[in-house]
């Protein structure tokens, strides 16, 4: 077995979801798009259900209808890139609600399922999905006849309380939905943790749930274990991996890590990154091949079975920082030939 | 449909074996690990078996197993990580053949399954899998009793072939091999490259198949179609996407693409990355989100239905120099949440 183990601690998940909840007056739904951030839809739902979860999001209708047969009749299953073409189907047979994002889908919708429910989205400034604050005024009347499940839009900045791309966020958006009547929705894990004044009737924390920032106070939910396949000596003047990345100057032990960046252990990590034996850092050398990783183990006095790349020692934001990038993408770019295991929940 | 199209070409794959095949003299092999380098291991290892490929290469005996399902008995399935703990059962059952890689791998070979077929994998200078010199000049004539399917080595730097490596692991693996009778193997795609001195009786090539470098007359396999979610004029000192990464500095009119760095769109690619609307390069502006992009449209006088990021106008290599990385890891990042079809083959 030259795979590693990924252990997704469903307790953690779910201590997370209700460190969030209490934060919170309103509702507190779940974000379990692309995947469940990566740690896999179906547990983590159910999960996050069991817990207490009534509302889920997820990107797309084909998601959406996945997360349906894992939630069984019930739950509120919201899609973010509203109703798209082909989506009707899918929309009505597994009762998700699409989260209207243009005047061109709001006549999709309405054309093809003029009874089914579906919310609004609004760009509230981050222009990336939703109806503009003019288009949103000239149907704003109308539209809200229809009755909208919930208003939303998103934050850009919410993982920086300091921007002031926050206040004037909010500030649009109140305008836009001051008087509707409609349960309004503003804030993800950012928004939260921004306080009262963003939490409206429903949040819908993603990455906070899985343990990452900007929710510094997050459990690590995801532990990632990795097999040595083998141990050499390496002389000075010797390489190690591809295009001789890095060349030993003393005597060093090396391990051959059976995980690499097909696997999700980006490439950009090649010297940068460090996996752990026990509360012992072993540095990486060389460049991360595609199924493997040379890892520097000379000061070890064992020869360890296994080295452990995301645990308490070190969480998916210290892989991001040394990868350029954020822990989001880290949890994503997570492989599927690991062994998932789930446990509690 | 929030669901991008990634089309592989199966005859493009074909062709590109075939072109291999024909610059050396021995047996062409090829490395579908990694699911096929993330193009799908079933549609693509049936593809080249019925091109005439009889000899497969993977990273685990758990790939092993699922390339035995899509190939039936018959053609050789090697394993480059060898022989780890648990592997045997997979190994016996689904007749596949460990690249034994250390002298622990070879007792643990030898005890469980003393009747299988196994091969060597030697350490010739890049430090990562294989028996090294001194290890192999121990064991030599007593492994070599046992017929061993093949002796390879894997070269640190094939895809420059300035590299004084080349020749020295060249050299290194002919005195590890010379005499012993046993088939050998050197080359991947880049070995191939480097002329028939490096060829020997089997060669492997994996990223050439796929249209990557250092194959540069490769055929693209991968084709890759982004919808559009939604599209909206953006006003002089308005900002797109996440922390305000972009900022318009005239009218701009962009457009939302459901695919993110969640389905493999690397973030690093924010700011840099081009899609195209036939010829006609659209630049990707703010950062890349989980599940979608924001592109500039602003010169089309048409609203484009979708967008390409990989295609004729851009293969891997462009994306992978833009996102700090290559080809291959652009072609393992590759998301699920695509449709997938594949063409010819």
């Amino acid at each position: 077995m030259a795979n590693g183990t990924l252990t997704i601690d469903l307790d953690a998940l779910v201590q997370n979801w209700r460190a969030l909840d209490a934060m919170t007056a309103g509702e507190t739904a779940a974000t379990v798009k692309a995947d469940g951030y990566g740690l896999g839809i179906g547990p983590v739902a159910r999960a996050l259900a069991r817990a207490g979860a009534r509302s889920f999001f997820v990107a797309t209708a084909e998601e959406g209808a996945e997360l349906r047969q894992v939630l069984g009749p019930g739950p509120a299953i919201n899609i973010y890139s509203g109703h798209m073409p082909g989506d009707a189907d899918m929309i009505r047979d597994l009762s998700l609600v699409p989260m209207i994002n243009s005047i061109d889908q709001l006549q999709r919708h309405l054309e093809a399922l003029p009874q089914a429910p579906f919310g609004f989205q609004l760009d509230s400034g981050m222009n990336r999905l939703g109806m503009e604050p003019a288009e949103w005024a000239a149907l704003r009347e109308i539209d809200l006849g229809r009755e909208p499940t919930l208003i939303m839009s998103h934050l850009a900045c919410s993982d920086d309380p300091g921007a002031a791309m926050n206040a004037a966020q909010r500030r649009v958006f109140e305008e836009m939905t001051a008087g509707t009547g409609a349960p309004r929705s503003l804030a993800a894990t950012g928004g939260i943790l921004l306080g009262p004044d963003y939490h409206y009737d429903l949040t819908r924390p993603g990455i906070g749930l899985y343990g990452g920032l900007p929710f510094s106070e997050a459990l690590p939910v995801a532990y990632l274990e990795l097999p040595v396949i083998q141990v050499r000596d390496v002389e000075p003047g010797e390489s190690v991996g591809y295009g001789m990345g890095y060349v030993a100057r003393q005597p060093r032990r090396i391990a051959t890590l059976a995980a690499g960046y097909a696997d999700g252990v980006i490439r950009l990590l090649s010297g940068k990154a460090q996996v752990y034996f026990g509360q012992r850092a072993c540095p990486l050398v060389g460049r991360v091949s595609m199924d493997m990783i040379g890892v520097d183990i000379s000061h070890l006095s064992d020869t360890p079975a296994s080295l452990t790349l995301l645990g308490r020692q070190q969480g998916v934001d210290v892989l991001a920082e040394q990868a350029q990038t954020i822990g989001y993408e880290i949890l994503t770019a997570l492989g599927r030939r690991y062994n998932r295991r789930y446990s509690g929940g």
